[in-house]
């Protein structure tokens, strides 16, 4: 360790002096993030680092300083174009015996692209491959949606187009493989033991029930966009009820997809002053910001999230919401009754072309 | 014919009077719906007569009068409780010489508790058996929901409850049958020339999406709840893209729920007496009432309807309003306008035991 790392010294929770024999010794305890059970034994960390649009220079970096503050759970995917990156910082953790490979827990998610039974594996393998590790812990299906193939050596990661006149045109081209045939691929996955579990991505209620009807292995998780302007609570309480753990992504509601030019997000106000979240914040200390009531708000309803941050004692104050914040019932209910229906990512304004109304 | 039957003679449109032999020659002509072309290549009328709620005891005479004043599209369904009698005035009709069993088109809908492919076609056949007749000309799957079967003899139809402990506890159980499986056995009928086609109902986009990736014949149309209060415009837009037939039920709103009890449809005021409605109405004449500018509203939009009235001169008007009634642009607009994203016939309602977000 660096003793230089000043942010690390402030994300350590505690040190522990033994001076029990001749040498004194500094034991670093550094404190993670409560973990969930799943619904096929394991446990997966409730505060993880989401790796979506962290820019590839920077990556392996920050996920390697992550690890070292504490950080166990990694939310990848194909599509951030950044895997290699992600498993450079974790092999570079790991090499430095800062972890154990089996004490992470690394996701991924297959793009649309490779839907078809046949590429699956494939796909999987060449997340392997760029993240240099032998098994994913979860692997989800990104989104609903079956895009054509394309292959590794034209593109990678393809994106929504298959190609340039697709992309001129602003066309989304489509493969006829339903999500039943995807996910039995992704089970063989499992049998294999490539992957540890399965997750859902972007799914309605009406999804998850017909998965539940004709799959054999029970997805472990299903990821949603979820902030106080998108609170889908019978959805969340469907999935609750089916054993199946909530993470959710774009906590902080438009901010992300403010940087993206959306239009919506745009012209939504964000929830880091709205009101409601400020003066809950305030009510907590002037420690507490008004990301980790958003933050809080969502593990105390049992649902996971994966925050990014490029700040590192950002990232350490989010590690810990579950042991430095606990808001109220009425302040859950405030929070929660700030719904709106308002969803920033959603498929079918991708493209005015190709319609992709996942969520209608 | 009876020429007492005062409604009849209104509902004729035309007396064509053949003088040129001997005998004075009187000639009914009896307007009906237009049709729209189906993917599959058959007529379907825009217009029918729902039968869902017509009571036992007049029901075949309300199916024996409609053909008489020019319905040929009967909407039942196994759940309906009332194929014997929608099969009787059919038969009346048809031994009457008043329609020839081809220019009917007729409909019924697969309960839920018979999503089993082993389930499929002995249901089907007992709706067949119930109307005395050799084939459908469309048969829905009612929703996208498997309930645990009922054998006939125990209840048919068996409504929600697979017994009484069930109602009792206002519990519903379920089967683990994956929409396309049933979709298939289905698919199965129309090779064996039972069914002429496959509908889907009550289904959300997203499962439309994903039907269409896996399904062998396509669905040709899909039947949703659909008024002024629910226009559900982006799944309306995507179907109508897929080249499958809409079909409104309950296109008059919170209407059919009242009697059922239905807070929700209690409290919404009605659509018969909404300012946009009944100005739009007015605007065309005292003979035009607000339930026939709801119902042009959506034939206008290309989507289907089957409306049900116990009065005989309101079905003959329902049946015309294709010819007495053009909706301007404007109006059109206006009616659409009236959305609320309102949903009366929502199966999370149905049991708070069973929660079943289909449209979550």
């Amino acid at each position: 360790m660096d003793c230089q790392d000043l942010n690390y010294i402030k994300a350590v929770d505690q040190l522990e002096i033994d001076k029990s024999n001749r040498n004194t010794r500094v034991k670093i305890v550094i404190q993670m993030s409560r973990t969930v059970e799943l619904n096929n034994g394991m446990q997966m960390p409730l505060v993880g680092l989401g790796c979506w649009k962290i820019p590839n220079e920077v990556c392996a970096l920050q996920v390697y300083e992550a690890i070292k503050i504490g950080y166990r759970l990694f939310d990848g995917a194909q599509d951030y174009g950044n895997e290699k990156e992600v498993g450079e910082g974790i092999r570079r953790a790991i090499q430095e015996g800062l972890v154990k490979r089996e004490e992470l827990f690394v996701v991924s998610k297959l793009w649309n692209s490779f839907h078809d039974p046949k590429n699956v594996k494939r796909a999987l393998q060449r997340t392997l491959d760029d993240m240099q590790l032998d098994y994913l812990d979860l692997f989800y299906m990104h989104f609903p949606i079956a895009q054509k193939f394309v292959p590794f050596e034209e593109k990678y990661p393809p994106g929504l187009y298959t190609g340039v006149q697709d992309e001129q045109e602003g066309v989304i081209s489509l493969e006829n493989v339903p999500i039943i045939d995807t996910y039995r691929a992704l089970e063989s996955l499992v049998d294999e033991g490539l992957i540890k579990s399965i997750g859902i991505s972007n799914f309605s209620a009406a999804l998850v029930m017909d998965l539940l009807r004709g799959c054999r292995i029970k997805p472990v998780a299903l990821q949603i966009e979820h902030h106080p302007y998108l609170t889908q609570e019978r959805l969340v309480d469907y999935v609750n009820q089916q054993g199946i753990q909530l993470v959710a992504y774009s906590s902080f509601g438009p901010q992300s997809f403010v940087e993206m030019g959306y239009e919506l997000a745009k012209s939504t106000p964000t929830l880091f002053e709205n009101k409601t979240v400020v003066d809950i914040a305030a009510a907590h200390g002037s420690n507490v910001s008004p990301s980790q009531v958003l933050l809080r708000w969502a593990t105390q309803r049992n649902i996971a999230v994966i925050p990014k941050s490029s700040r590192q004692e950002r990232l350490a104050r989010n590690l810990k919401i579950d042991k430095t914040l606990t808001l109220s019932d009425s302040e859950l209910s405030s929070l929660s009754s700030l719904n709106k229906n308002l969803r920033f990512n959603d498929p079918y304004n991708w493209s005015n072309k190709t319609r992709l109304p996942i969520f209608d």
